[in-house]
């Protein structure tokens, strides 16, 4: 394992928080060969510029050095997927320093989150729980009033990238059909591919599994598909002014009006930005009806404020920004990391690779 | 639609619990052509020897009639998938009226429920619910230490039949390996074949996805397939006297002692029938960690008693027995039956036949 980087490679790791003793020990098994310095920054004050100048490869969330303590780095990979924070910093304006991204890692654990919510909401976990807390055995009765399973429901994916893919993948063997929607026209079998990093075993490679593909950058494009008879709605876009509330009022009645469930009214699943959609008229979407309930990873501001009326909607469930989180992001990360070092010795083109002058 | 019975048929449906008004209009408008009579027992009144007599196809869930008056019965229906509660019955074996059962319709619910169990656990729903019953949005730190996913984990299903194949498909997208294991050998391509009703879209009907097929009737044999390293333990079979407490405090060491997945300890899904585990011995597994949790839509006895330990065990979740109920459980079983009218009158095998004499 140790074999990615040589003897005088020094790879430093910066991150804003503590990592944990065992991820500290993985990540120096895996880089066994090199000096691996792992470096959480004090607040306010500069990293030492001893650090910059010995790195040869640096990891790092947003903390960049300055051009001059640059020199020697051959490689920086992000530990974020996308850098649009960060277009303007001067490493990636005015270096060719080659910059990759952890995009992709992303995918299993956010679909999970996803269709965990969707089950919770369908299969009426809420009252189980609550149930099984008092010690109480409920009637089957009560149950089959509304739940209902995911079979044949249409589901809509805006924003077909990584994530978007795996839940593609799961949703399908559930037994429901997927509809993708991109900005840009994948109209050739090359477009539609994800030419980014997989985790193995997960996402659709070659994009077979969406039933329809559809495309546009303008709002009337986004709510044409909303009308092709949604049953989930989920939200995989980057925030940008173009898509700050793309989902407002007529949008959500787009998708209900065009919703032809007998058990259930659409589903609205937010992976991607609060700002995406316009909160207030979710909130009302919710209280009427027209939306059947909301799975909300990111909400606007974060953190909700205590006394916001989002966290009581109706059949909301809302977490505080962590469907990506979990035990394998650093390892998926660094496995990233490790194959592009390779790659690089080899004089291969790397993955996931940053590619300046686009912000996705 | 109504034309799977002619105008001279009469359906009886026999149902212990009044059936929703949309249900009914489902029914009648599925078999419009014949007469159709939706008949809820009295407890301790037997059915009117009339209906009998009229009816010349039954669809029941338990109530069966005399022998003397099921002479115009051409075709019984159950609504569940097993019939081994009635084998006894001189309508099954003195008759030849063919039979056939709703098997198969219970995979995409049950599966559904039993993913959404693993997901709660190991992605800390509960956590988040209680969090936003208070509205608070938790650190993301507190979700980092013991979060992971599904993907790499080693699923053994213990009887993959319809459901546990259900589950099998959504696990292999979760990027999950499953290994399966059945009471007799199958060898064969043939002996993998679902052979059953499936819903559309759903299940592993030419048996494709397990990476290992096991086999046995004896205990010795579910240890050997216990001690492979499975992450997770589906049980989904009948009880019968070899099945009753198969999983006792060796089983769940030899689970625990071969698992070897970095995050999780074994996770148990018992979607069979309560006392095919040994209930005590379970609650102690989960109590010193043997075990990581486990996920029990059924219990011994059942309603479980309030006062039971089982409630309060370490990470179990408890259902009461709702699994497999849902909006589109009746729909289906009469697809099935609409479906096997068909044969009949074009004098094709029915599907999801009785075989009298096997009791599964």
């Amino acid at each position: 394992m140790g074999e990615a980087l040589s003897s005088k490679e020094h790879l430093l790791v910066i991150f804003y928080q503590e990592l944990p003793a065992s991820l500290v020990g993985y990540i120096n098994n895996k880089f066994s060969d090199a000096e691996v310095t792992v470096y959480r920054p004090i607040k306010d004050v500069p990293v030492p510029s001893d650090l910059w100048h010995n790195a040869t490869v640096l990891v790092t969330f947003t903390t960049l050095p300055d051009l001059k303590d640059a020199k020697n780095l051959k490689l920086i990979h992000f530990l974020s997927a996308g850098l649009d924070h960060l277009v303007n910093h001067p490493i990636l304006k005015e270096t060719d320093i080659p910059i990759t991204t952890s995009s992709g890692i992303h995918g299993p654990p956010i679909a999970e989150w996803t269709v965990m919510n969707w089950l919770i909401s369908s299969r009426y976990y809420i009252r189980t729980y609550e149930a099984q807390k008092e010690h109480k055995w409920d009637s089957k009765q009560s149950y089959m009033q509304g739940m209902h399973d995911q079979v044949g429901k249409k589901l809509g994916i805006l924003g077909y990238g990584s994530i978007g893919r795996q839940i593609a993948r799961v949703s399908s063997a559930m037994g429901m059909t997927v509809h993708a929607y991109t900005a840009s026209p994948r109209t050739t079998p090359e477009s539609k591919h994800d030419s980014g990093y997989i985790v193995p075993g997960t996402g659709d490679a070659d994009g077979s599994i969406p039933a329809s593909w559809h495309h546009g950058a303008d709002r009337e494009s986004v709510r044409s598909f909303l009308a092709i008879g949604l049953d989930h709605l989920v939200i995989s876009l980057p925030l940008t002014p173009q898509t700050t509330h793309l989902l407002g009022p007529e949008e959500f009645a787009i998708l209900s009006d065009n919703c032809t469930h007998p058990n259930s009214k659409p589903y609205v699943t937010n992976i991607s930005r609060g700002k995406v959609i316009d909160q207030d008229a979710l909130i009302v979407a919710l209280k009427s009806g027209q939306l059947g309930g909301a799975a909300l990873d990111v909400a606007d501001p974060e953190p909700l404020p205590k006394d916001h009326p989002l966290w009581d909607a109706p059949n909301v469930q809302i977490s505080p920004h962590i469907s990506g989180a979990g035990k394998e992001y650093f390892p998926r990360s660094m496995e990233i990391l490790a194959n592009n070092l390779e790659r690089m010795k080899r004089g291969q083109p790397l993955i996931n690779s940053y590619r300046r002058g686009k912000s996705y």
